[in-house]
């Protein structure tokens, strides 16, 4: 089978395609990066879903490049993504910020680039320590130090990047309805897509319904709940089974030769939803794109519908009452 | 007893104090609405929480200036509240709409005034229809046709609000956290007061925390949770019983020789958050503001604690998807 005819795109309003299957690079390891990119390019993966904060953008790209030396795949067949993170918002920082993260991925433009928060903290400069992380200090329990920079004037240095050439489409990360809602009033360029925490226990369909009504293309991260946040968001992980386990799940998966991982995957690309797993495992790199050669139906999809309990394991409210975005 | 001594105040940023119980006016017929505002300030209510919308604010001044022109209360010893509505959000209208409030209260200024929600409706002339409501048409199931005023230009409208001497304290109404945080950038008036839907089934302490980490005090609407809500939000009821016969409730009631509405009430006051609860019945308004006197134990308000479960009666997204501003 081919692989990258198992990943169907959708068209974002600029035209661009965007696949619905993608993988992730939070948290993969920079001695790791490369060749998982280079991997995942192989196995036929079109969309790479980095961010400065991910902190292995270098790395990335030289998987990248590796994969467009050997004619795996052409610079412009992959959606490259960065983010912006949330040291960077005040207007002046936003372009080099930008810059930066293209150096770092050797590429002369980004697909889409995000703002990876609704939170602005105070700037460090890049010299100082790159990617600066939550603290102002550097250290894991250091003072967060907030910037007063708002939103929208974030946004409009974000529409410039667009003018520039330095990126093709624009978007969101993080975001509840309220602020998208007051976004999508000012916004000369649109988000393109809104990335969310989205998997069965924290199924957001308020949120996914309010995307579709303005059009933005929704992005899931943490497709498979729990298993991404062990030793982050234990108090939360405690509250559920994992969902590879679920019964509803299992049943599913059994039923149509997959794996679970497969299933919650095509819960949400069939609805439309683009996710972004990641796996150090080639084949479990395989199986993950091939979620798409399945077909629920429509009771399953409900079904797993049924698991929704609003846990949200990604909450930086829960370290500082300052930053309870989803309050 | 002196009920006015029972009913504490805080102090907002600007000095003014503000009670902990008021009267809400949220559904009171215009025939009843003199009266019993007149009433209430004879009992001892020294905090009325109107608005645009709810097409009462005549008939509720009328009742103020009986109660001032019989010597009960001076004007300066009410804190009277009124909310800019929806269809008035673009900068120049946002004059206009107070002093329509103001004019109808009889009144030269605002203690407070709220924006009533992080909404923006096409604008209504007031000649045409008054107040407007939620469809352009004015019928029930007429369209919602959306207007783009960015929330930072509304507020810039409501700060000019201030300068001009209309109202002492601008205030925000149906904000969750992500929409706070980003006024906190921006806000060169901060707001001094946060209205939310507040009652021990969806007791929002993220969301309480936020604004006393900002230094906003917080007014909690439908204490009573799903009493307020009957023949309106029956699907969200259907979900729980009474506040008033939970056996949680009705237990500490009977321990204090309290109803229920003081416990629930008291729940709130206790820990800071000012209350607004309405009655048509003279022995209840006066019941009501006597939750002050109580002195829950630390034990019994965390029993309430428990109750949360995040069940939220108003939320103008059951109603249109572009409206999921919770989401």
């Amino acid at each position: 089978m081919t692989f990258v005819s198992a990943s169907n795109s959708i068209k974002l309003p600029s035209g661009d395609s965007y696949p619905l299957t993608g993988l992730g690079l939070w948290k993969v390891p920079q001695h790791a990066c490369a060749e998982l990119v280079y991997t995942a390019l192989k196995i036929g993966y079109r969309l790479l879903d980095g961010a400065a904060d991910y902190d292995n953008e270098v790395q990335a790209g030289e998987g990248l490049i590796r994969a467009v030396k050997e004619g795996i795949v052409k610079r412009e067949e992959v959606t490259i993504v960065s983010k912006l993170w949330n040291t960077y918002h005040a207007a002046e920082h936003v372009e080099a910020a930008c810059r930066r993260s293209l150096e770092d991925w050797k590429v002369d433009y980004f697909d889409v680039y995000y703002v990876h928060m609704p939170i602005s903290l105070k700037y460090v400069d890049p010299k100082v320590r790159y990617p600066p992380g939550w603290s102002y200090d550097g250290t894991p329990t250091g003072p967060l130090e907030l910037e007063d920079s708002p939103f929208h004037k974030t946004w409009e240095a974000m529409e410039k990047l667009v003018t520039l050439g330095l990126v093709r489409n624009i978007a969101i990360s993080n975001m509840s309805g309220g602020l998208v809602m007051d976004l999508m009033r000012y916004a000369r360029i649109k988000p393109a897509v809104l990335q969310v925490e989205l998997h069965p226990y924290h199924a957001q369909q308020n949120l996914v319904r309010l995307a579709q009504a303005f059009n933005i293309h929704v992005t899931a991260y943490s497709s498979f709940g729990p298993t991404s946040w062990v030793g982050i968001s234990d108090n939360v992980i405690a509250k559920c089974e994992s969902l590879f386990d679920h019964s509803v799940i299992a049943g599913i998966a059994q039923k149509h030769n997959a794996t679970a991982a497969q299933v919650v995957l095509r819960w949400a690309t069939q609805q439309g939803v683009t996710v972004i797993p990641k796996s150090s495992d080639e084949k479990r790199l395989k199986e993950n794109l091939e979620n798409e050669l399945l077909s629920l139906t429509e009771g399953e999809i409900k079904a797993i519908d049924k698991l929704d309990a609003g846990l949200r394991f990604a909450d930086p409210g829960a370290i500082d009452p300052r930053l309870a975005m989803y309050a």
